[in-house]
């Protein structure tokens, strides 16, 4: 397997949990966060599948395809170490839907040079939120799910925040 | 439809028009040209499925995954519109198939800023050589091809060489 062919199999995987995601919180209160904007495409997705949605970017360089430039008031620039915790004091435990999209492109480097990460998501994340990832999060309060069809186990992961701290 | 819809379509019809390539000059002599190296994965695609043919990537600023590196003797630095015809100055009309890979993410952009390119691309094909390009390429000794089965008009394009000047 070519990595273009690995790389299409990873868009649809990641594709294709978006849109459960996006299923699975429908009726729920909640914002969407996105944490990572990058070139912008699974923000465009989100909004398009989300619409009426507050979804929330967070970024430290935002270089996106300006057809995907989040509004100003939905854009918080930085480095999320500093700005998901400022965000959390702000705003609680606000999101039904957090998409983490941060990735080095080395899965197996992300969970440890992102280790700082899985605190914020919790203290950010509803009772019963979804947080969906492209790399393996570990934290007590995150309860793995089982991934939307067709999506092979490990490509993608999904976790479910336990409703008490 | 979303950008990320239309990114995974876009590498889907690429995919397919690489396959269907590879597969149209089997038994051809002749080298492929892959211009624009880029993150590598389309590189690394054609030489999985091209296994012993010698490809020739041109690239600018060389800065692939680790994983897509072509080696030393395949690849060539520099500004193309100075090394295509360097190299077709040594080589002359070598190639059997040569992918157009170079994009400023815009294909309407594409057909202007590298106006320059068609030229050294019909310098470096064979007689009856596939060109195969992301964007439009027009050049009076290049006939265009139907595209490989589910690729839809206008999502990427296929050329011969015609067999003389």
């Amino acid at each position: 397997m070519s990595r273009l062919d690995s790389f299409i199999r990873r868009l649809e995987a990641q594709r294709r949990m978006l849109d459960w995601a996006a299923a699975a919180i429908e009726g729920r209160d909640g914002l969407v966060l996105e944490l990572g904007l990058g070139n912008g495409r699974t923000y465009d997705h989100l909004r398009e599948t989300l619409p009426g949605r507050a979804i929330h970017v967070f970024e430290r360089d935002v270089t996106p395809n300006p057809a995907s430039m989040p509004p100003v008031d939905r854009l918080v620039e930085g480095d999320m170490a500093q700005t998901l915790p400022a965000f959390a004091a702000r705003h609680g435990r606000c999101a039904a839907l957090i998409h983490v999209d941060v990735t080095t492109g080395v899965p197996a480097r992300d969970a440890v040079l992102f280790a700082w990460l899985p605190q914020h998501v919790v203290a950010l994340a509803a009772p019963d939120a979804l947080v969906i990832s492209g790399w393996a999060i570990e934290h007590a309060l995150l309860e793995t799910l089982a991934l939307a069809d067709g999506v092979p186990d490990g490509r993608y992961f999904a976790y479910r925040r336990r409703d008490r701290d």
